[in-house]
C-alpha cells in the first residue's frame, strides 16, 4: 500500500496514516520527497480498499501494490491453462470455433445448426435455452426442453454444448446437459451466481460486462476460482462506448491484455461485439490475429426468421466462409483451427 | 416502424421489406424522397427489433416509433405517481431523505445511524444485510440478523427500512423486515429478479446500472410493472465514463429527463454517484435543485471504521449539515424536506 | 516517482530502473514488500512520463507523485482567485450569469438579447462571431461585424462581452472588442492557441473538451498560465458518454472537484451540457447548488428562428424565470446573483 | 426528414410542424399510426438539424434521412479510392506500412529510422517536427529543421514522408517537405485547419478524435473534400472509454465500418491506439485482418531514449518481426505488403 501525502500535510496527519497502516499489520517505510511524503506499507493486501486511506486528512492519493486477484493472475500459472471440456481443449495450439443460434427454437433448427457448425470445422454448439431480454415483451426461451434438444444434436455431430446460465437455481439442470456454462455479460458481477459456479466441476465461460474493466473481469474470474472451480474461460464481447454505429465497441486489445495478465484462455464473441452480421467476419479474423483462443459466433439456417438476434447472426454460407478464412489467419499466427 | 431504404435500393429490395412488414400485420405507407425511399409501417409494436429490418438488403436504417415501455411512460399516468411506503410518501411535494450505513455491522451501529437520520429529518433507514462486493475477499454482510437489527432500530425512531435484495431467493426473507426493496445497479438487468419483484406488493427502488441508458432503466422498471407491481422508484447513482477522479460520473440530467419520460418518482444517490465524502454535499444539493424526489446517502457514526464504503460515507455532523442545506434548496424549488 | 516492480522481477531489472532514476537525478529509496519491490524516487518532476518506466522489463506500474500542473493548483493560491473583467468579478461571492445567442445574426437580434440579459440581472453578453460547425454546409458566422454589434449592444446595456476565439490569427481582432475570450471545447487542446492566449492580458474562459479528464482541463489552463496570463476561468459543459438522450452528459461533480483542485473560478454551461431547452433550467439550478461561480446560457428572442443551436436556446421568458429561480438557489448556498 | 409526434399531440401542434417543414421547402406526407402521427418530409437536406424540430411542442423525435456527408460517402465512388502519394498507392491491393519515431530528434536518429523502415518493407517515413503535448513543460519539436531531416532521409531510402500539421500557418512550410499531411486526433474538428487543407493538392491523413463518432470522422473528411481536396486517408487510432489499462481503446470495428460507409482508404495506428509497446504487434495484425489499407507505427532505434512516446515505440527488431507477420496476415486476407 502506497500512500502519498498532500503538499504541506501536517506531522499529525502523517502520524495518523502511519498508525492506521500499522494497525492493519503493515510495516511502514517513510520517504520524504521534495514536495510530498510517501508512506510505503509492507504487509497484507487482501480486502483492503485504497479509498479508505484516500479519505483521510492530508492524503493526496493511495495505490494498492498487490493485484486484488491471485488465482487468475498469470504469475499463478505462468505456462498458461488449457481447459478440457469433453474432447475439446481450449487454450492450446488449436483455435476453437463455437457456433449456433442465439435461441433454441426447435429440434430441426438445432439439428441444422449443429450440422453447419460441425461440417465447417467448429467444435462447440452454442444456443440459449433461457434468454435474458431487455424488454419483458420479447421471447424468453424454451427452458429444459431446449437443453435436451441441444444435447441430442451435439452428440449426433460430435460437438460439445455451451449454454448460458441465468440464475443459480438453474445450475443443477444445466449441468445435466451442458459441457460449458456461460455467464452472460449482464451477470458478470452477479456474485451469488459466481460463488455457486465456484462449487461445480464443469468449465464456465465468463463474458465481460459491457461496462467492466479488465481488472473487474479478472476479479469475477477470481470469485469462481476462489470457490474451487479453476476452469474459467474469459470472453471479450464488446464494451459500451459513445459510438452507436455498432451495438458495442469490441475491445480487441483486451484479448492480448487478458492473455498477459492471466493464465486463463480467452475467446472472442464478435456477434455481440458488433451486433451486425456484415461485421462479424472482419472482427472474427481480427480476434484470432490478436491471439484469441477461440471464437463464439451466432449462426442460424435462416437468420432473418430467427427468434432473436437475427441481425447479428451469420447465414450458413457466411459461417463456412468465415471458417475458411480463419484457417488462413490461424496459420499466419502459428496456430490451427 | 420507419424503414429508410438506401440510395439506389432496388424495387425488389423495397418489395421484400414491404412484404416483411405486412407479414407482421403492418399497414405500409411508402414515401419516395429525393434520395431515399421511406416505408412507414402502421401497426403493432411489441417485441419488434429494428435491427431485424436493418440487416435486410437495401435497408439504410430503421426507427421504432412507439416507445418500448408503456406502463412506465409518463403518458400512462400524466399526473405522476406518489408511492406510499409505511407512512412515507415518495413522489409528492416533500423531498424524502434516506440515510444509513453501507453495511449493517451491529445493533449499536444501526441504533446510532437511525438516531442520526431521524434527528436530522430523514424518513428512511438504509443499510445492507447482503453485500455485493467486487472482490471475493471482502466483507459479505450479516444476512437475516442484519435485517432484524434494521427493523428494530427503524421502529424505535419512526423510520421505515430500505435494503438491497441481491437474489430472487432472498425475497421472502426481505419482505418480512423491509419496507422498500432496493435493486442494486449490478442487478438492474437481472431479469429473473425483476420478474419476481413484479409479483410482490411492496415498493422497489431500482438503481440505474453503471452502463445503462435512460431507456434501459425504464425498460427494467417495465419488467417489474408488467408483473403487477406498479410501485417502482427510480434512482440515479452515477454512470461509468472515462473520468476517473470520481468513482462514477453522476448524471444529474437524468433526474429531470426521467421525470419527463416517466410518471415514477426519481431519487438520487450521491454517495455512490461520486464515491468521495467531500463531494456528497454538493451533489445532494444539485440533485434536489434538479428535481429529485429524494436522496439516498450513506452515513455512519464513525465512517473511518465502517466495514465498507467508508470513503464515501458522511460523518454524523456532515449529514446534519447536509440536511440543513437541503431544506434551503428544497424551499428554493418550492418543496419541503 | 514511484515504480512498482513485478512479482519475481530480477535483481538486474531492479538495478536498471534504479540506474534510470538516478540518471534523471532522483534519489532512490528501495522498499522490498512481501510480493513486490517498490522504488520511490525523490527528485525533479517536470516533463516526466510514467509510461517510460512502465515499459521497462520487470516493471508492473509507475505513479507520478507530483501533480503535472502547478500554477493552476489550489496550493498555488489557496484563498482562490477572483477574476476582474470590466466591472464584473468572477469567482467572488456573486454568481455571474452570462447569456446571449449562439450566433450573432444582426444588430436588432443582439440588441434584444442584451436587453433580455441585462433586465433579468445578467452581467455578460455572449455570442459567436466565428462558428465552429461539424458540417461544412452549416452557417459559419458574421466575423468582425458580429464583434462590433456585440460591443455596441453590451455597452448600451452595461454588460461585458464574451466570445469564442477559434484560431490564434483571430486574437488581435478579438481583443479589440471582447472582454473575455472563450476557448471552445474542440480547442481545449489546441496548444498553439493556448500558448498565444498566454501572452495576452485579458481573461480567457476555457471550456472542457468533451473527452477531457479533469486533469487535462487543468493542464490546458496551465498552458495559458505558463505563458504569463493568470486569468483563466474554467467551464464545465458536458462530456461524451454512452447516453444519447442528452447531447452530452453534464458532469456536475466536476464543479466542486475543480474548485477543490484549483484556485480558478468555475462556471457551467447547461445549454451545451444537455442540448435541450427544457433541461437548461434544472441543470442551471443544479450547477449553482453545486458551487458554480457563474453560468453561461444561450438565450434568443425567437429561438425557433435562431441561425444555430435553437433547440437548446431559452426563450426570453424562460431566461427570466431561470434568473428568478437562480436567485433563490444562490441565496440557499450563501451567495447572490 | 421524419418527424414523430407525441402520443396525443394536438392538431395545432401537427399543423405547426407541417408549416415549418413546408417553409423549408419540404413536401410533407402524413402517416397516422395507432399511437403516433409521423410526418415524412421530402425535400432538401443540407444544413438541417433534427434538434430544431425536436424542440417543437408535441414532437417526440426526429430523424434526418439523408446522410450529412456526400463526397465522403461510399455511394459517391462505389469502387473505392486509391490515393497516390509519390510512388506509393494507398487503398489498393497492397497494405502500406508507415513507420518512424514520434519526434524528429537528430539527422542520425532519422537516418536510422528510415533504414529500419525501408529494409523491413515499409514505404512511408513518419516523424513529428511540431509536437502537440498535453503538458506545457514537455519537448515541443524541432520545427522546419526536423522536416528537412525527414526529407533527406526518406529520399535516401526511397520512402515518402508523412508528418503532422498542427496549425494552418504551418501548411506552406509543410508542403515543401512532406508528401502526406497528417491531421492529429486533437485537430480532427479544427475546422479552420480542415478548410485550409481543402485548398492544397497533397493527400491528408485524418486521425479520428478520441471522442469522435464515425459519422463525425466522415464529416471532417467532408470539410476537406468540400474545399476541393479529394485525397483524404482516414485513420483509426483509438477512442477514449472507461478502460484505463490501455491508453485508448482501439476500435478495430471502425475499420470495416468506415470502409463500408466511405470510399476513402482507412489505415490504423496501433501505437497510439494502445499506448504500450507489447500490444502494438497483436493490434497491427488485427487491423490488417479487419481490412486496414495500411498501418502507422512508431519505431525508434533506441525507444527507451526517445524524446517522446517511448513506451509505445517499437524497437528495430520488433518492427522487423511485425512486418514479417503482417506479410502472412496480408496474404491470408488476399493482399500483400
Amino acid at each position: 500500500m502506497l500512500v502519498v501525502m498532500n503538499q504541506g500535510a501536517s506531522d499529525a496527519q502523517v502520524s495518523e496514516v502511519i498508525q492506521k497502516l500499522e494497525a492493519l499489520k503493515f510495516k511502514v517505510n517513510r520517504v520524504d520527497g521534495v514536495v510530498h511524503t510517501v508512506l510505503a506499507g509492507v504487509g497484507p493486501a487482501d480486502g483492503l480498499e485504497p479509498s479508505e486511506f484516500e479519505v483521510m486528512a492530508g492524503v493526496k492519493e493511495c495505490h494498492l501494490i498487490v493485484s486484488p486477484y491471485k488465482l487468475a493472475a498469470r504469475a499463478f500459472r505462468p505456462e498458461g491453462t488449457v481447459i478440457k471440456a469433453g474432447n475439446v481443449e481450449i487454450g492450446g495450439k488449436e483455435v476453437i470455433a463455437m457456433g449456433g443460434p442465439c435461441s433454441v427454437e426447435s429440434p430441426a433448427q438445432i439439428e441444422l445448426a449443429a450440422k453447419i457448425v460441425a461440417e465447417a470445422g467448429g467444435k462447440v454448439l452454442r444456443g440459449g435455452a433461457f434468454k435474458p431480454r431487455s424488454s419483458p415483451y420479447s421471447f424468453q426461451g424454451m427452458g429444459e426442453e431446449g437443453l435436451q434438444i441441444m444435447r441430442a444434436a451435439a452428440d449426433k455431430y460430435g460437438l460439445i454444448v455451451i449454454s448460458e446460465v441465468m440464475d443459480a437455481s438453474q445450475i443443477p439442470l444445466m449441468i445435466k446437459y451442458v459441457d460449458i456454462l456461460q455467464i452472460g455479460a449482464r451477470n458478470m458481477q452477479n456474485f451469488n451466481l459466481l460463488k455457486d459456479l465456484g462449487r461445480i466441476n464443469k468449465p464456465v465461460l465468463l463474458k465481460r460486462g459491457i461496462a467492466a474493466t479488465i481488472e473487474e473481469v479478472l476479479l469475477s474470474a477470481e470469485y469462481v476460482m476462489a470457490g474451487g472451480n479453476q476452469e474459467v474461460i474469459l470472453c471479450e464481447r464488446g464494451i459500451r462506448t459513445f459510438e452507436t454505429f455498432t451495438r458495442n465497441t469490441m475491445d480487441i486489445s483486451a484479448i492480448p491484455v487478458l492473455k498477459s495478465l492471466s493464465h486463463l484462455p480467452v475467446v472472442a464473441d464478435p456477434s455481440h461485439g458488433v451486433g451486425k452480421r456484415s461485421l462479424v467476419l472482419p472482427m472474427a479474423l481480427a480476434s484470432v490475429a490478436a491471439g484469441a483462443d477461440g471464437i463464439l459466433v451466432e449462426v442460424h439456417h435462416d437468420p432473418d426468421r430467427a427468434a432473436s438476434d437475427g441481425a447479428q447472426t451469420l447465414k450458413p454460407e457466411q459461417f463456412k466462409d468465415m471458417m475458411d478464412k480463419l484457417k488462413l489467419i490461424a496459420a499466419a499466427v502459428g496456430r490451427s483451427i
